[in-house]
């Protein structure tokens, strides 16, 4: 059975500071739960469903973690999704990174992201287009959200999330900044370099003069009908579609 | 000030049968909220904070719709916003219209799409890339969610979404039909049609064998990493990127 201090810890870990005191972060749902518990991130506590329990047994000799049995009412009321047939995971947050020099050719930065779901939706994005890492600017939404693991499904385990000045980062590169603006080149018409930094702006403001004044080169993607903008993460996947089709 | 029956009709409008019943649904935030009053979709009611009602008020001559002034508080005790500074719009439901032929050359199609941020994501998208319409198979969400409307950032005004017996329709078909399958062709190495339906399968089980027998060309977007698959409105949104770059 569950303790109300568990309750209690699970419930505290959908805000920041309480994630942040408590070095630890919630995982939620079935696919995002298996890959956890596959991946060598320190699990803490599990609260599953009998029949995730039977299904993933083979994880338990892997792991110190504690396991629980909870009903899926019990799952709803303490997570954050609106229906949970697998269960919960309590993750140890790994030590902070602080942001030397890109892993990976093409590393996408977005300042002043704000909605987790974008967030979550653009890790996914760069896991599929084999990308290690995302920059973003300081104050932007929180990695550990449960919406953003929630959104990223899985793909959390494989991207690391750094949180950076901007404008020192690019100041100092050695690579390539591009980034998106609406009057920039046709991204289709455009050679694009092999590696750098990929610059997009937040949900409504797009990208701010401090920055844009470093930009290397400009790009648009077109538009043929009347939506202003596209949504940031649907934004990221077709610029990166683009510098990845582009490579060979 | 707001009647109590106003206040129940907003919250009820949150619900599809009384979206049926009722022939009205909700439109919601500042972007929206100026788009509608732009349009020439019928508003029956508006309920604002005082600073949209002065910034918009060129809008008040153009409708017989009633405004009331409401705080953001009842704004977001109304509506499904966690804020909302601009107000709530009650609007007609247009005419339903049944699915005869595509209007547009490219029509997206996705069978039993469930996520309503995904179908309002989708229908900006459409807009972005000048498509008219979307196919969706019955059973899908309803058009008129509110979190779809508000994911749509003002384009469900020019984008048809329309529901039908998706395998009637590409049976009866004259023009080509494209499908996304995890072993389709590459999509940067094959000649794309200029015209035709381009078929995605929903968020976790992909498209039908029945309506895979139905498809011409089947069609992947590469992956280079781990990601198991895109969120379906992404992915709908490289595919028609890709669509769109190769027309030249």
């Amino acid at each position: 059975m569950i303790s109300k201090q568990e309750l209690k810890l699970i419930k505290s870990l959908q805000s920041k500071k309480h994630r942040d005191d408590a070095g630890l972060f919630l995982v939620e749902g079935e696919k995002s739960l298996a890959e956890v518990l596959q991946s060598d991130w320190e699990v803490e506590l599990v609260v599953a469903t009998t029949e995730f329990i039977i299904r993933y047994s083979a994880f338990k000799n892997k792991r110190n973690s504690r396991i629980i049995e909870a009903d899926r009412e019990l799952l709803r009321k303490s997570g954050t999704l609106s229906s949970n047939d697998a269960g919960i995971a309590v993750v140890k947050i790994p030590p902070f990174q602080k942001f030397t020099e890109p892993s990976g050719r093409l590393v996408p930065a977005v300042e002043n992201l704000q909605d987790p779901g974008n967030l979550g939706t653009l890790i996914r994005i760069a896991d599929w287009y084999g990308l290690n890492e995302i920059l973003l600017s300081a104050g932007s939404v929180d990695r550990y959200n449960p919406k953003v693991i929630q959104a990223s499904m899985g793909s959390f385990l494989r991207v690391n999330v750094y949180y950076a000045d901007l404008f020192q980062v690019f100041s100092e590169r050695k690579i390539p900044l591009t980034g998106t603006f609406p009057d920039g080149h046709n991204i289709y018409e455009t050679a694009l370099p092999d590696h750098g930094y990929i610059l997009m702006g937040n949900e409504s403001k797009g990208i701010s003069d401090r920055l844009s004044d470093l930009v290397d080169l400009k790009l648009a993607v077109p538009r043929f009908g009347n939506a202003e903008s596209l949504n940031v993460a649907v934004a990221a996947a077709v610029v990166l579609d683009n510098f990845k089709r582009s490579e060979k």
